[in-house]
């Protein structure tokens, strides 16, 4: 399934679920591709059917399966695949004292970037086309985003460890506002944001420096935001409020803020958040896994809050499939609401794809529409989980419970194949495996 | 990987994990096979390594990757394939009587035959070589777990549909019998018992009567209990009591009881359980999906209540993998108990296997033993699932947290072989999804 490089190139596949927000299934549909951008979206052979262009114009491709955009997955650390498995089936507070912090003090910038690199290999195999990364060492995030050939949203991170507590909260701004200078925008596939950890872990004062300087940046301020119910307990006694409140009364919340987590969150926070047009990065699956509880996502979307689902890093998730998080966010739903009906499978496909880039106020990607990134993906139908399709409605519902990640064939981001026949064409894979293999051994101190 | 047909083979693997209760994990380990039987299994150049046979003796197969038992998946109704994902986001009531009910009403013996052979292909694909099924057309069923070289315990059903009332309860009863004689222990692959529907649906001497034959014949009583609320409170107000309680004492419970979903249970529901040895089928997916709610695993676990683990059936489910119910099961856990140290992924890989075929008072399957079956799963090690590997013990959390089904390369039932490359080799996948598909566009009325 190689397409031909560059130029412009129609795609036409036996199904193309757009994700725009129109509902809109074309069985078969074609995508028009010039360069890394969609110049056209329509069915084939009917009405709106603009027919291919005249030989010498574009190639034609004809693609097996469904087309869908690209996947958005709002919250990650993934150069943490260097940790996935580490320590497990321990208590939080001891899992980060004892196990994740003196590896990560021990982190150099190469085992960051092939952190990464496996981590975005994975990624890309999934169908996830862009991440929001929070993480230190943002150079070599960047330097294996630009490789693997992903798009990503870079946070660096904004955190003081355990034992490196020297270095000045202002000097870290300041090499991100650096870091912005030099890479936002990189390939065209890199934006550079901030990523201030929590309000537990880092000063209001300077997360409120952090947020003006986002401001003046029009940069996303990528923070977490009341995962426990622990850390909200500690924050309410010694700050006499909700983080959100705080958040706003210091004007954090005027910045393009994306909160990721935002589980133990009162009426009035979520109001806030509507307020101030607080984007949530919704992490069902390591919630649930370190027990930190389950986020009020319907809430949340009745009150019009721009919601994202993301997978959280691979330490704690452990691998990094956003399907599985989409029909798990659902289920939760469910049990919290006790109705079948809540969060119908178009409704959780928008939330991966078109809902996650409006998280990230990013309208040119997560769906396919003229003007948009040709971020693709293709899903093969050839499966027991297509079976029987009796009408084009239930290839939504396929998608989200029967279908998996597995059936992922083939990945373009920016027009760019990048996975093909479900090998990613951008990573070597042996060798990512082997130097993360190596590096894990030397940060755990072996 | 094809592996030599019949007689004495030993299995060299990467690892084995025996799933035998011991915690073991043999880095490198051997299986040894005669016929559908294991003989032995060991670590390999290590004290306790009898070696191989002789020339002569046995052939000897090396496996690229981790060796398990074959899982065991405690509650299914596979050939509803036929039905996957038609009339989604419908409520329970309206899905059954608009949706379920009509189609099931036109069902013949073939529509089940395939239903059941492409759940069995899709099943065995994700490493599920026992079912415990419960449907109509018994002999269907047998007849595609024969063909697909599966395991099933078959328990027909027993329910009146709308407008099919017409035939007695004693009737179908009688079938039932009939039908254990005739195919009990057929291939040596198949168990027969009985599945009653519910206690809702089935009169309670009904029930009693099914019990006492089931009883008679040393058969599996297999019947869903306390799925959802409305069930639980409408038979409270109706018979003044449980439905634990209310088969308790009608002798019920001391046949061979295995209890779907078991969610809305009280605290002396669960000691009944305990009491009359009743095991569970946990459908968490299921449960989520349709917002039935949640069982209390942790709780029934501490009362030493047998349960494996199950994925109900393709209609509610969607797909049949159980690796996501493995998964999911651990996550709904630890929500409910605020833990992240709550069942531990060594223990819930137990349920998908040894557990779950305790559960069916199965001794012989869900672990690699000598004298058990030589059910088993080869699984690909060589993924990012599965980087970094510092130490054996990992290999259970990425067994469990960032493996998947896909990873699923070779399985065997009963030492055959019926899953290579991971493609189903006893199942026409092309021709098993082309009659569920005509045959489901007959039963919606197309």
């Amino acid at each position: 399934m190689a397409a031909p490089p560059g130029g412009r190139v129609r795609y036409v596949a036996d199904a193309v679920v757009p994700c725009d927000g129109s509902g809109r299934i074309l069985v078969p549909g074609a995508v028009e591709v010039d360069g890394d951008t969609i110049v056209s979206v329509g069915p084939v052979g009917g009405p709106g059917d603009e027919g291919g262009d005249g030989p010498g114009e574009g190639a034609e491709v004809r693609l097996r399966g469904i087309l869908l955009p690209g996947l958005v997955n709002v919250h990650c650390h993934s150069p943490m695949t260097l940790f996935r498995g580490t320590g497990e089936n321990l208590p939080l507070d001891r899992w980060l004292a004892e196990v994740l912090w003196p590896r990560e003090a021990r982190l150099t910038p190469d085992d960051v970037y092939w952190g990464m690199m496996l981590g975005a290999s994975e990624l890309l195999r999934c169908g996830v086309t862009t991440t929001s990364e929070m993480y230190f060492f943002e150079d070599a995030v960047a330097d294996a985003v630009v490789a693997a050939g992903s798009r990503a949203v870079i946070c660096p991170g904004v955190l003081q460890l355990p034992g490196l507590e020297g270095q000045s909260w202002s000097k870290r701004l300041s090499q991100i506002v650096d870091f912005h200078q030099r890479r936002h925008g990189d390939q065209d596939r890199i934006e550079v944001g901030f990523g201030p950890h929590a309000a537990y872990t880092v000063p209001l004062d300077v997360l409120a420096q952090a947020a003006e300087l986002a401001r003046e940046l029009d940069a996303l301020f990528h923070i977490h935001v009341a995962e426990t119910k622990g850390e909200v307990d500690r924050f309410a006694a010694e700050h006499g409020g909700t983080v959100p409140a705080a958040l706003a009364d210091a004007g954090i919340l005027d910045a393009r803020v994306l909160a990721a987590h935002s589980i133990w969150l009162t009426d009035a926070d979520l109001d806030l958040y509507a307020a101030h047009d607080v984007a949530v990065a919704h992490c069902p699956q390591s919630n649930a896994k370190l027990a930190s509880g389950v986020a009020r996502l319907e809430d949340m979307l009745s009150r019009g809050i721009r919601v994202g689902l993301a997978t959280d890093g691979p330490a704690s998730n452990n691998d990094l499939d956003l399907w599985e998080d989409m029909r798990l966010s659902v289920m939760l739903a469910r049990i919290r609401s006790g109705e079948a009906t809540s969060l119908p499978a178009a409704q959780v496909l928008d939330l991966v794809t078109r809902g996650g880039a409006a998280a990230l106020g990013r309208h040119d990607l997560g769906s396919l529409h003229a003007g948009g990134k040709a971020d693709m993906v293709l899903m093969d139908l050839d499966d027991p989980a297509f079976v029987p399709l009796l009408e084009d409605a239930q290839l939504i519902e396929h998608l989200v419970w029967s279908s998996q990640s597995r059936l992922i064939s083939d990945v373009w981001v920016g027009g760019n194949q990048v996975v093909a026949e479900g090998e990613c064409l951008t990573v070597d894979g042996p060798k990512a495996r082997y130097e993360v293999q190596q590096r894990a051994h030397r940060l755990a101190g072996g």
